[in-house]
């Protein structure tokens, strides 16, 4: 029976596929005394029988779709099932414990887990242990008769069902097949839902149920242009949404060919659309995209996605990568945001019981200055290959931006000192601290530029966790409070003759856009899958038209609804 | 040798006396198994007649010292100690099980403990589990040759030093000989400190190391006009301190003339100075200090205080003994702020990542309409005895607003169907989160009053954790950006023709208040004890002086310390 389910729409584009559940089953077990253990042993002995063909299959499978590269972590798995080290080692248990496969299984792999781990010195023995994991998995599926999902096997196209996903999930993927992602949970900033817009496929995330909703192979559309979830469509609904996906398809060709224009007004006036970016990867999206500057590149994914801190060479290296990957345009690199609700494994940081309100980004590195150094060495170090802006994220205090300045100051000297060459740079910060956004104008006056950081501006200006679903409601980008903040950052920062952009989520969003338009907001910085659609809506305002729009939008309005029509009405205009 | 700490002036006064160190020793222990039974049923007798010894000693002491009612306790003990059921079960669980006393004692206890907590229908009999808990602390103590702390017996003048105080350590002090209290934790909102400040005690918290740094019997000095603690002071400091403190009650006296006279500025311009309070107990300092209002009665304390919900009856008589006991002065009732850092045993709410940025006060109202409609029902019919002013806490939107004046007028005509007689009374909003301050002008027109909550208002515009020690610095109540949301709230109000006051701790602050006073802040709301140095404060400024102290504070100004300095300067010709 058809069944809709509403979301939020994480990423633009519509599909019809079977579903494929990407859910794993729940392989909890008691331990158990056995008396038969010869069949005991059999029965361990048919689970890694199995478990090896299944491997074997899906290793084939595997070569052919992703290729030989991604298929050779299946031959790993396959030696340590083939191991009688291991194997043997679990039989024995069974034999000498007399206890049930499963409990010996367990027991067996930890070792070995722990062992691997150990070898602080082998860093290719450490990641065996990753293999050990998956491998004693799938023979403890197999042990209890049920299903792993297996998702390297995908060789026909589906839409993922998942209660989220992780990276790990996705790399897995073979995202030739894949045509969409739904999901229980999560909102527009979650992890799926930035993957699903790089990879530009349609996602609906935070349904709640769809993993209890489907079953394998059921009939769905994602439709992640309004957030909806179909199960077993109608024939009419299906032919219905591949209409609407290629009327999307074709404007999507359209926008297309916006790639290597300006951005600018239907009256001429320029304006500046850039790319959020997280490693020197994303660098391929940000030009297939046309993207006139990188307006924030999240340092902490560098620091995230290593095993200890990144050196300042390595540093050097990803920074220098995107600067001469942008070919003298702009590139805003904003210095790490460690804290909050992003941790590093290697960095023991005391719990706090706010984190979002607690020591993070600048803080974090005002109090390691050894650890901050590090990072504006490496900066400095890769100014010289093209058009570098400096940012320090959560500035609330003058004193903090004093103290950062002063740093990077006498880094500049040890470096001149040193010999290294450096370029020509600019400083600014994040307005994303309330004190800092009220302070514009106090604070304009001591940076190059602004960039506006909506996600957290707003979740202190309405007091509410952004990740927090009970206070979603009040996660409100259109709120005139917000506009307000928002107004005055530009407005002084214009006073002072500087630039100022925005690198939220906001700046890619098609309701707050010809709000930003009004306001004169200089740089909007977005998911590079984003930019095209945004100067597609550029292209057709006149700005003549906008006056006026920013006063109704922040005296006028009482609340996000008001603005929410507002800009529909505003826009309508264009439309006919 | 002579040691000074440096921690935060909690409470106003000075004091000299030994220390008396209300810190609980260590009881943990091993469970191990014993060989000798009749030896260890022979330590555990000993531990029993020990500590009923000591008992009898407390309680002797405490009939003296607090009076017979509060030294009943002691004999409730007594009997637990005496009782053969209790004191032999224990000795047959160490012959039983052969286990040492400590594990038969803890063991048995928890049993007792469960079987009265569990007679819900007796809550005479649910209260002996506190008594058992008590009693076995204190065999427990025996057993390990430790000593337990007895405030009840404090028979001589002491200074309580401790790592944290709390409601159940105040209770049991003798507060005749107890004159000031040192802590290693906490700040200016912490209970320990409010408590300090009701009893008029001086108080200096946040030392860190106090409870580690003195021994029991020495000499303490604590200076709570500086957040000073001198360990072993010299003869001349205490000469010095004797001084400073005699000059700081010379002080007091004069204020006390101010206790009935108006709040008004040397030039006669009158203003209102409300005190905040938790409980209708609070209403004796609430006279004595000659408040003219109730600015804020926290009736989150009546919630938990209470092993459940407050009955609609039970709400009603605390609200209505506060109302009638102004005599006809206002009284601000605030909504319950239940979240965040306060919760309930008996209510059991989703962890949160960010509980300040989660659901808390009126977004829990909204969330759990039944319960609020009892809080309604209960203000609505003490409205009849004076003059209520009701207050929504945590307001951020306008629809948050509306749902609670629905409510409230749903209430409203339900009484009047029911034929309750309802008062006159005023509904008005707290801003204290900052999208609420940014727009005062938008939610002025909506209500009767604003009450500003400074404490949440500061954590939010600065995005730091008030309880969170590592971003202390960044709680800055004179930054020019909380300024400015002040100022714009104030004239917001103002120009919509409706007062506004100040709840928060920074009411009674000496640095805040002139700039408040500038800004034209119609209501003053503190600590009781506050009172009547502010009102002194008032009489010696003429608001002529004040003219464009307010503007120099939010635009010359850009810290904190700057305002600091600008009103010390300020201040200075006030002195001369």
């Amino acid at each position: 029976m058809t069944k809709t389910l509403n979301g939020i729409a994480a990423s633009d584009g519509i599909a019809v596929a079977p579903a494929y559940l990407l859910v794993e089953p729940d392989l909890s077990f008691s331990k158990t005394t056995i008396s038969d253990v010869d069949a005991e042993v059999a029965r361990f002995q048919k689970a890694v029988k199995d478990s090896t063909e299944e491997v074997e299959a899906i290793r084939d499978t595997a070569k052919k779709t992703l290729g030989e590269e991604e298929s050779q972590v299946f031959d790993a798995h396959l030696m340590i099932l083939n191991d009688p080290e291991f194997t043997g080692a679990i039989e024995n248990e069974i034999k000498n414990s007399k206890i049930n496969g499963e409990a010996a299984l367990d027991a067996t792999a930890q070792n070995f887990i722990a062992i691997f781990e150990g070898m602080t010195d082998n860093p290719y023995m450490q990641e065996r242990a990753a293999d050990v994991r998956d491998v004693s998995k799938r023979i403890m599926a197999h042990l209890q008769n049920k299903e792993l999902p297996n998702p390297s096997t995908i060789d026909h196209e589906v839409i993922v069902v998942a209660h989220d996903l992780t990276p790990s999930d996705t790399a897995q993927l073979n995202k030739k097949f894949v045509k969409g992602f739904i999901t229980d949970i999560g909102g527009r900033t979650a992890h799926s839902a930035i993957m699903a817009r790089s990879l530009e496929l349609p996602a609906v995330v935070g349904t709640e149920t769809i993993t209890s909703d489907v079953k394998n192979g059921q009939t769905l559309v994602v439709d992640g242009l309004n957030g909806d979830a179909v199960i077993d469509p109608t024939d009419a609904q299906v032919a219905d949404y591949q209409a609407k996906s290629e009327a999307f398809l074709k404007q999507k060709a359209e926008w297309q060919k916006l790639k290597d224009q300006p951005s600018v007004t239907a009256d001429g006036k320029k304006f500046l659309i850039a790319a959020n970016i997280g490693t020197p990867n994303d660098m391929e999206g940000v030009k297939a995209n046309g993207a006139e500057a990188v307006g924030l590149y999240r340092t902490e994914f560098l620091y995230m996605d290593s095993k200890d801190f990144p050196s300042e060479d390595d540093q050097f290296e990803a920074y220098k990568a995107v600067i001469e990957g942008m070919d003298g345009k702009p590139v805003v690199i904003r210095t790490m945001d460690i804290g909050g609700d992003k941790h590093l494994d290697y960095w023991d940081l005391p719990d706090e019981m706010n984190p979002f309100l607690g020591v993070r980004a600048i803080r974090l590195s005002l109090k390691n200055k050894e650890i901050f150094r590090t990072q504006l060495r490496a900066l400095l170090r890769a100014s010289a290959y093209g058009k570098l802006c400096i940012m320090f994220p959560m500035i609330g205090t003058l004193d903090e931006l004093h103290q950062a300045k002063a740093l990077l100051k006498e880094v500049h000297d040890e470096l001149t000192k040193e010999g290294v060459k450096i370029g020509d740079y600019q400083v600014g910060m994040m307005i994303e601290v309330p004190a800092a956004a009220i302070l514009a104008d106090q604070f304009a006056k001591e940076v190059d530029f602004f960039s506006i950081g909506t996600n957290d501006l707003i979740q202190y200006t309405m007091a509410a966790d952004r990740g927090n679903d009970n206070v979603s409601y009040l996660y409100q980008p259109y709120n005139p409070s917000v506009l307000r903040l928002i107004k005055h950052t530009i407005d002084s920062a214009h006073k002072a003759g500087i630039w100022v952009g925005m690198c939220g989520e906001a700046a890619g969003d098609s309701t707050m856009f010809p709000i930003l338009l009004s306001m004169g907001l200089d740089e909007y910085s977005m998911s590079a899958t984003s930019i095209l659609r945004i100067r597609s809506e550029m292209k057709k305002i006149n700005t003549k038209d906008l006056e006026g729009l920013a006063d109704k939008a922040i005296n006028e309005s009482t609340t996000n609804e008001d603005n929410e029509k507002l800009v529909a009405d505003f826009m309508a205009k264009y439309s006919k």
